[in-house]
């Protein structure tokens, strides 16, 4: 087992990698020392592999826990789904020092987190990813929260985890287009700040895409280290944290207006990574090598990187990047790769650049 | 002017009571060096004495301001009405520097004070309290929320204030039952830690029920005063500030059971307060003089001090009570007077005990 700390002060806590955790987590959570009651938020397909071991594990170290499975998907990531899991807590008589479980992806992991964060004003949390996506990103970094009609992630907290717990068990159950979208945030703390990750990702992507799990192991445990360093520097997203965002400003509005139900998240922000490096060409002259190499691992790993779009199309990408959380004056602001392993964030990049790297 | 300083460190902000500061509005926002956009959320009623004004002030200062207005009544402080809020916000492309200000009541600000803490994951916020109850108490603190259907509260966060504007002009117009109700938190302060406090209300009640400004200038902000200091030693209630919740116990679980549309706030805690001191005589000796000075001073207010209840009710009561947020392993535990200016918290009452004091 792997283990990387997030460094918050007094809410600091450890993120914990490797097999079998999963039938560990009652012990795990006993160290805790919270109450006794918990809730376990799942989704409609993770309940069927993992919630039986889940409940059993917490049971046998004391606990008394119990289910709140909503709808699997993005759909359930909505203040009225929100609200079915509170009544849910308030029924159960959950009470301050009662905690919540987030047991599956992202969806669930953002969902059960702004639920542990807003419950009588904040209950501690524990967080079991259960996707390749959600172990490397969305787990770690306290940011929670849904979505509105408007856009993604509209509303939230920033509420951080007593615990993290990611079991590679877990993996072995994704779908492969759901597994390789883990991949592109993989591949983005490569770019953003670690060339040597960056490499040994070209290096060892047979054995990834083979979910191999001594390489899979390292790789998780790097970047959970990586996003927890950053994290740890800008808790609330004031300036360097930023850089976590690389690809996600085209990759979001993408979501945001076509994507829901056709791209995944990982396969939004491929595409806008990929845009992302060639504005970090066209404007920070990345070397044309470095572009390639890229593409060229996103490719590899069985991401798209390109979307078309007409124009209507871009007028609404447009709209919805202006919509994003980290416009300022309404200025959309960029981060950019100046070679693999740096970036600067707060670049500004007009409309028609966009257009560009988005046709070419 | 008076001016109070609530001690937070880096969230620490200014209360200001005084005449007139409505229409300082915009003056004062623009020291805090916000955004330009800012939402003003308000109700129906305060809407038609005060929103011009403010709209007026802000927009003379240079800012940007909309409305949103939301039904007047406890009814609005739910998860609906907050999605209404923050889909508002969406709309109007509020960013992370712009701001929401708290124009009216305690809903209003309970409510507005939780869709500045969720959207975007936290934009600042000013209260601008116009009702006596929400001036001296539910303004200053950080406890912002909505209801769920089982109970009041139960779903918001902590989150503070930039700034708290008490106009005491606002006051003029409030309903004199409204107005009275504001007074059982003033009395609560007295009790719990200022016995000059307590003999100033008793001495001065004639003058605060005519709403004699000056009077109420010194009172208002001396009650802001200890709620501050209060809240700035455990701002996330974790020991001290359980005592701002004398006379909450019994209060809330009669409101959630029987009050809604019948008793406002501050008659519920009134009542509750007066359970709660003949709860004190009993169980840690609170002299039968001083029980008569408190149960004297919230009659002359003309506030209710008793409230009949049969045995379903009281069993209703009892449940309701069960799931305060400050219950811990199942426990009720209370906050009782030693003397006038002094109480503790964490006491064990019995349900016969309490069947007792309400019956009595």
């Amino acid at each position: 087992m792997r283990l990387v700390t997030v460094p918050l002060r007094k809410r600091s806590y450890a993120i914990k990698v490797g097999g079998g955790l999963l039938s560990r987590l009652g012990v795990e959570c006993a160290r805790l020392k919270l109450g006794h009651r918990c809730a376990v938020i799942t989704d409609s397909n993770v309940r069927r592999h993992f919630a039986q071991v889940a409940m059993k594990s917490l049971a046998g170290s004391g606990f008394d826990p119990f289910l709140v499975s909503v709808p699997a998907g993005e759909k359930s990531k909505c203040l009225a789904v929100v609200e079915k899991c509170l009544d849910r807590l308030a029924s159960h008589r959950l009470e301050r020092k009662s905690f919540v479980i987030a047991l599956g992806g992202g969806v669930v992991g953002d969902l059960a987190g702004f639920v542990a964060a807003t419950f009588l004003r904040g209950i501690p949390f524990v967080q079991v990813p259960t996707t390749l996506l959600a172990q490397v990103d969305s787990s770690v970094g306290g940011k929670t929260g849904v979505n509105l009609q408007a856009g993604k992630n509209l509303v939230g907290a920033f509420y951080q985890p007593q615990l993290v717990l990611c079991d590679l068990g877990t993996l072995k159950t994704l779908p492969k287009r759901e597994y390789v979208s883990g991949l592109a945030e993989i591949i983005k703390y490569g770019i953003i700040c670690d060339a040597k990750l960056f490499a040994q990702l070209e290096r060892d992507l047979p054995a990834i895409l083979r979910r191999d799990p001594k390489v899979l192991s390292r790789i998780i445990a790097r970047c959970c280290e990586i996003k927890a360093g950053v994290v740890g520097q800008d808790e609330t997203e004031g300036g360097r944290r930023a850089i976590l965002n690389f690809g996600h400003t085209i990759g979001h509005a993408i979501e945001n207006s076509f994507g829901y139900g056709k791209l995944l998240h990982g396969e939004a922000i491929s595409i806008g990574q990929v845009a992302a490096v060639k504005l970090s060409r066209e404007i920070l002259g990345l070397p044309s090598g470095e572009v390639e190499r890229i593409e060229k691992l996103f490719v590899g790993a069985g991401l798209p990187v390109t979307f078309k779009l007409n124009a209507a199309q871009y007028g609404k990408l447009f709209a919805a990047m202006k919509l994003d959380k980290k416009v300022s004056g309404g200025d959309v602001k960029f981060v950019l790769a100046k070679k693999i392993g740096r970036v600067v964030w707060g670049q500004n990049v007009s409309d028609s650049q966009i257009r560009h790297v988005m046709g070419c």
